[in-house]
């Protein structure tokens, strides 16, 4: 049964000045092997004696206000879209900086006929340069020869004269007096011959680091602030501040065509993760992990030169590093280090091929938001750990940590005790289940236009932040990171050059609203793909489609696999057609639910085909259905938020899309609250309580014996097979 | 007050063999005028002397099967397209008849190659003659060289072996062994000769008759019924068995392209109202309106050369008649009389130009659906009256009637003496409206694909039947068809053809989702469009918006106008963006709404723009919100259905929009369940319980003087100015 595991490491912990003590404490009673600095923190010399890992954060774009200064033309910059300005007359004024945060941006005004673009968007016509002037008394265009009543905007370059991250903590805490810090950027120049002194140097002046810690390498993601100094806009995966002539010059030279600031424009949507990207866009991702990656790599290998290990937090500044794509094991990282949100974003953590081990910074930070009079840390680190733990147990990270104000954790002395069982529980799964593969009931595969470049991060807008429009499809993601699959994520490019893919695959899945990026759009008008797709299910495939699968409106179709999925989109074009099939039937899939089913969003106006079983349909709209096409088989989902019950439910799609019914009572629990994961080769398995009650289940092995079990809140059990 | 009035006139009974003396008691008590036969009555000899005038129901296109087996050729058709067939190896069957009616349909083979259409709709292409046959042995053709798993239709001409409405009216009220009646298409040259004689043969053997009604002239709306007889699809408004091969010569010559049977197919939506209409099916459209006027001015002077009027009856076989199109007024008709569902119906028959006079007919028909023991129809008649009544009171219909079995309607006493009450009330208000227009406060136009062809059709699916899809963008039709506005309905194609159109308009409404006819879709993309409706509003227009208007994804937006309305919608392309604008205000449009506004099925994902007034959002979705553009104003609804309140909504959105707030307690009714319509010119007004319940309110007159009011359920009290 479960072995109390006290064995030192694996965890990694905050200190600073004023808490010398409470480090060494806390160093024993979790078994910490490695303790790090913060933002705002500094090392104690004291600490460097303890035989810890120590890792310092290093900071490769700020921190150096004298050097921006002093080179402002090699401040990092920024592509922005003003709003939308309508002409009434024949000339039009946009000002450029209305809706934006002065303290934040500066025009770089430098050629700007050739690098910013004015676009009459009523006609998508880009305006002659001729037509426009930048005002030099005010930041505005004006546009002559307008035609009135079309829109106009401009889209143009701005310095990041406040590094958006730092400006955010500002803000964010309030800090007052404190000196903006002003972006660099390690691709210009001058810049990068400087950067790679200041790493030696930074390295020689902090002999007691073992590991340099990189926030991140050169590019933040988009992070804009408004007048207010309130966000404005954030995309976790934006490109738009990872630009500058002097790199769109070598961009252009390697794909042969001229840059366009459209291209990352995009129409004001800045290429976020819902739209289908642009050849130009998948162009400029490519030339910037190649060129990204070329650059780390200096600074890693100067780094293992230097005798530290190089470590990478996912975020922040991580733009071009894209961790699932081919170029960044060229770095050659040692580690990387990430927020862990919920399951989803662990496996973006521990999935990461080609670094010798990853760690997860766990919630809740040690700051003052949760740990105040009257906070509840212990709450959301509970919430934080057990929703990790689904996905740690299917792929774990190698480390665990914490960050911020060690001070303020250690007046909760029951944080300290339940973090302390945490990082013991974390040492004995780790062991139990290291070198091996969890027991696969079956390979699944998630697609979309990203494919593997957002493996587990489909659906993501700021990292694990909850959207109104995205969680009823983020929690299918969020499910599979704990459930018992071979997970892939695949592109339809990945289709169209090598349709053999799906040869591997048992159930493919699609999931997202139609005309994004996450359910295809327009890439289902391509034969090969929509042909590769029906093969791959009439020849006995199974096909799980949430919100609007496949939907693109097309030659009599809304949702283009609408022959596959047996559904339907009623937007009106077909209201004409008698609809007879609205009859719901019992199945396989709904077997364990206890209620209603939650489809969180859900979808209206779908309805069903003649030979469509439908399992759900609330006021004539079709929430769940199956259906068969040729030998294989479809499930229609409107959408399907992440709880245990419709984890269940996914599960049973999964098996009863791909045949597998039979082998639903292998490694399986009948409470859905509680689930069974197998070590084979370890010749381990235990049994997990994901909420936070005591539960009672019948526990099925791998060759389908059970028996009842009780298991306290939280609780995991290790078994030996 | 009150008159009662007891005159004669303005009102068609229906009659039958069995029921003379009858007959004659109703036409007295009723004030009747009219006498009329019905499908499967005949009339008495004895009533030709009562000095009534007589209508006798003319089918020009069945009721004759020697001449239909005589003239197989002339036999009317139909295009229909099978359901997609997915091709698995490099042949593929497709079976026709499939999901149709045997007794409806026979396959014309006749130079299929040419007038049949295979395509492959996983492409869009058309699959050339040489690969595919049409199997004599059975109904299917076989496709050669197919694609593997690409999806083909046939698109094939068929002969309507049994007419549609007889066949409905068979399957519905399950005659027994009734021959099918064939149908005959007066379109083609012997048929043509052979109608023309046969209508004056009929007149001929009717001497006693002074109307003839066409049921209706040549064309069944579009309505197939599936292998078990059931209604596969209905669309009032479809001309895909409007056909052959004959006219379709004839089409080409006219408009100098080759036809393709795709211009009727349309993907299978068969041009539906909701879809966009493409030149050519506007083209094909403008033919049959020609060639059907044309056809129908012989058959109305044949009518008058012998002495009858000519009445049309709206429906049924009226396909290219297009009341409100130029071309019906050289038809000659003396008259129109069309079926009363709502008040939209109501204003569809009494807003035709170019007729001597129109008629309602009334529900409940005298049928056993209704008229069976324990039946209610005096409810039912109240609440067709009052619902129609509203639109009459705007723009009355110069006659009521009835039809059915009198014999039925005998039975129920209260019905008889309730209708009684209704033909004095019909008459009453003729009186005191005849010859004017009323009181309007404002000029208010829908825009939409299809303009006043679709004038208060826009939105009906199968006439006034409910669909849940669109119950809540009708609702604003048949509010508009008893409110006292000015009210049109235009097409994108005459802004585009004279933007100045807009000048004579105060407010422009905009109603239906996103890419369809009712709103647009890719019309918006055209500068002159957008741009004159953005100048309509800029310089003082109102704009209400309800559900997605304006809805097209094109150059960032997905709402065309959303810089207008002040709204967009969340289709993920946006999720990035912050939105701070979630405050509801309290607004003058919403001062009379007594609880939650009724949006019916509203709209999800929509937000406010920052300088946006919010009325309601639910769950941080906008369903009301108010902003200005120039000088003008815009109000966006997520839907409407029809209440007396939601009523009320609209009247104080057009209000608002147009700036005329101070115009409300001019014929107003503080109490919204009530309203008051003037006729200056006749110097009458009337105030109108619209509702089955007594109720109290306060009248405003012209000049803004005001007094309490009692009103009786339904009741309606006219006053002198």
């Amino acid at each position: 049964m479960m072995v109390k595991n006290t064995e030192k490491g694996r965890v990694t912990i905050p200190t600073d000045m004023d808490v010398v003590p409470e480090t060494k404490e806390i160093y024993e009673r979790w078994g910490a092997d490695a303790i790090r600095d913060c933002d705002g923190t500094e090392f104690p010399e004291d600490l460097t004696k303890l035989g810890a890992k120590i890792y310092a954060t290093y900071y490769t774009t700020r921190k150096d206000n004298d050097w921006a200064r002093a080179n402002p033309d090699e401040v990092q910059q920024c592509y922005i879209m003003t709003g939308f300005y309508t002409a009434t007359e024949n000339t039009l004024e946009i000002p450029l900086m209305k809706g934006l945060a002065k303290d934040l941006f500066q025009l770089n005004r430098k050629d700007c006929q050739r690098w910013w673009e004015v676009i009459d968007r009523t006609t998508g016509e880009v305006v002659s340069p001729e037509h426009w002037e930048v005002l030099e008394e005010r930041d505005a265009v004006v546009i002559h020869d307008t035609v009135p009543f079309h829109d106009y905007t401009v889209s143009f370059l701005a310095y990041l004269i406040w590094d958006p991250v730092h400006m955010y903590n500002t803000v964010v805490n309030d800090w007052q007096g404190v000196e903006h810090q002003i972006t660099f950027d390690v691709r210009q120049p001058k810049t990068h011959a400087f950067t790679m002194k200041r790493l030696r140097k930074f390295i020689a002046d902090h002999p007691y680091v073992n590991v340099i810690r990189y926030t991140t390498f050169f590019h933040q993601f988009t992070l804009i602030f408004d007048e207010l100094n309130r966000e404005k806009f954030v995309d976790w995966y934006g490109y738009s501040a990872s630009v500058s002539p002097y790199i769109l010059e070598q961009f252009e030279k390697e794909v042969g065509y001229p840059f366009r600031p459209e291209y990352i424009i995009d129409q004001g949507y800045y290429n976020n993760q819902y739209r289908v990207p642009s050849k130009e866009y998948r162009d400029f991702q490519a030339f910037q992990r190649r060129e990204v990656a070329k650059l780390a790599k200096e600074m890693v290998d100067i780094t293992h030169e230097c005798g530290c290990e190089a470590m990478m937090f996912l975020g922040d500044h991580w733009i071009g590093t894209e961790p699932f794509m081919e170029e960044f094991s060229t770095i050659g990282l040692d580690a990387v280090v990430g927020s862990v949100g919920n399951g989803s974003t662990l496996r973006l953590i521990s999935d990461i091929p080609g670094v010798k081990y990853t760690e997860g910074r766990f919630l809740p930070y040690f700051f003052p938001d949760t740990f105040h009079e009257g906070g509840d840390p212990v709450k959301e680190a509970k919430e934080n750990w057990v929703t990790a733990r689904r996905a740690i147990l299917r792929k774990p990270i190698d480390r665990i940590g914490y960050g911020g104000y060690l001070k303020l954790a250690m007046e909760f002395p029951d944080f300290i005790e339940y973090i302390e069982s945490v990082c013991n529980e974390f040492r004995t799964l780790y062991e139990n289940i290291r070198g091996t593969t969890p027991y696969c009931v079956r390979r699944v595969a998630v697609l979309n236009c990203w494919g593997k470049m957002r493996s587990w991060g489909c659906h993501m807008v700021h990292h694990a932040l909850y959207q109104k429009q995205n969680y009823s499809y983020a929690g299918v993601i969020e499910a599979l990171s704990g459930a018992p699959y071979d997970v892939k994520f695949i592109s339809f490019e990945d289709i169209r050059e090598n349709p053999e893919i799906l040869d591997d695959i048992d159930v493919l899945i699609n999931v997202g609203d139609a005309d994004t990026a996450h359910t295809g759009g327009a890439v289902w008008e391509d034969p090969e793909i929509i042909s590769a797709v029906k093969k791959f299910v009439y020849n006995g495939g199974g096909f799980i489609g949430v919100g609007e699968p496949s939907g693109h409106q097309y030659q009599g179709r809304f949702l283009q696999l609408a022959g596959v999925l047996g559904v339907e989109k009623e937007t009106g074009f077909t209201l004409n057609y008698d609809k007879y099939n609205w009859e719901e039937h019992e199945h396989f899939i709904l077997e364990d639910c206890t209620g209603p089913v939650n489809f969180g969003e859900g979808k209206k106006s779908i309805y069903a085909l003649e030979d469509t079983t439908i399992l759900v349909q609330r006021e004539k709209e079709v929430q769940m259905a199956v259906h068969e096409f040729g030998k294989g088989r479809a499930v229609y989902i409107s959408g399907l938020p992440y709880t245990f019950e419709n984890n269940r439910i996914l599960h049973r799609s999964v098996l009863w899309a791909s045949h597998a019914e039979n082998d639903l009572h292998r490694w399986f629990s009948s409470n859905f609250n509680v689930e069974v994961h197998a070590y084979v080769k370890n010749g381990k398995y235990c049994v997990v309580n994901n909420t936070y009650e005591p539960q009672s289940t019948v526990v099925y092995t791998g060759d389908g014996n059970s028996f009842p079990l009780e298991l306290e809140a939280n609780e995991i059990k290790w078994y030996q097979i």
